[in-house]
């Protein structure tokens, strides 16, 4: 069995952008050699996600919309942010990102288990493979994982 | 190790119809041979999903309404159906269908990662594998990578 | 290639409550030998969840107030906790718990697939795997499969 771990670096250009990274993933499975098995996207941040859905813009633009009026990054309180009363992790570059750890726990984006099936990902007709980043932007690590023969 | 990778055809009843393919995962177990590994269950499309939960008519009910509310298919703009501005992926048989693709991002399920056990699923007592349709139905892609020894 | 499965039981100190359990997936990975391959965490019930971010008291005091918001549990009608009309997986503890059902799906935060990375999870700076449990607070099994060389 082959086995193959990847990285890349992607950066928005600004918050709420996408980033198709389809084409990421199908180097990383040809680069792999695996051409039955399956990929593992995984995204090693807490405030951005990795979608699985269409690359158009209104439904993209659609879902950013929906998720900022059910989770707003404006006029809400969020305790992650009070620095008079947060003690922990507290770090030089503290944003006030919030709204934004609140959003990743709820989509849970973290990470998809891909098939692979002729050497690309198996993907139906209107799936990419989409970064999108919830906080302020800055460089982001993706890590595929290939496995199979 | 073994390694099996099929698919299934599904076809809700209707939109936001649940079906149960927990049977469907257990026999692509029993097909690949595979006792202890994992199976990787993946929906091939947009605006569908997979949920892991109760098989229990209250509780899907439940569910149905509460995403129906966050997300409403009436009486909301959406930028994915406005054909007079789209320009991206138009075909012939396209929906109004912006609701079910922000539903599915917000999900996030389009793929999940089951541990095999003694040749099964290893769920919970509760847990079944259960197929979601968010669109008006059609013909829809599941597929099961089963691996392991 | 190796490949082990271990569980661990979790018990919360009572409903909303997060454990970490990213020592756990730690241990797993150790004492399955596995140096790079990759890690399947499973939440084996349909009432609480695996999530994968930051452990810091203010973000998950947010997550859960903005979640509880979106899906109250207290003044919502639940079908599933509807005993006069419920019928299917009637049990002896059974209790009013709709909205953690509904909760769960909404999260669809079954399972992860985490990278294995140096004989370690390839997690960012800031991620945790953390349990989080939104029912009355028993016993919960959480499935750990490990796989690679």
């Amino acid at each position: 069995m082959k086995s193959t771990t990847t990285t890349i670096t992607v950066t928005a250009g600004r918050r709420y952008d996408y980033v198709d990274v389809t084409d990421d993933l199908r180097r990383a499975i040809k680069d792999s050699g695996v051409t039955d098995g399956a990929a593992i996207a995984f995204c090693a941040h807490t405030t951005c996600a990795l979608l699985i859905n269409e690359w158009e813009d209104g439904a993209m633009a659609d879902f950013r919309r929906h998720l900022t009026d059910l989770v707003p990054h404006d006029g809400v309180y969020y305790q992650h942010d009070d620095f008079q009363i947060r003690t922990q992790n507290m770090h030089d570059d503290e944003r006030a990102n919030g709204h934004a750890h609140v959003k990743a726990m709820l989509l849970s984006a973290t990470s998809h288990a891909i098939p692979v099936v002729d050497g690309e990902p198996g993907f139906g007709t209107w799936q990419r493979l989409i970064f999108f980043e919830m906080d302020e932007p800055k460089d982001r690590t993706i890590t595929f994982h290939v496995f199979g023969g």
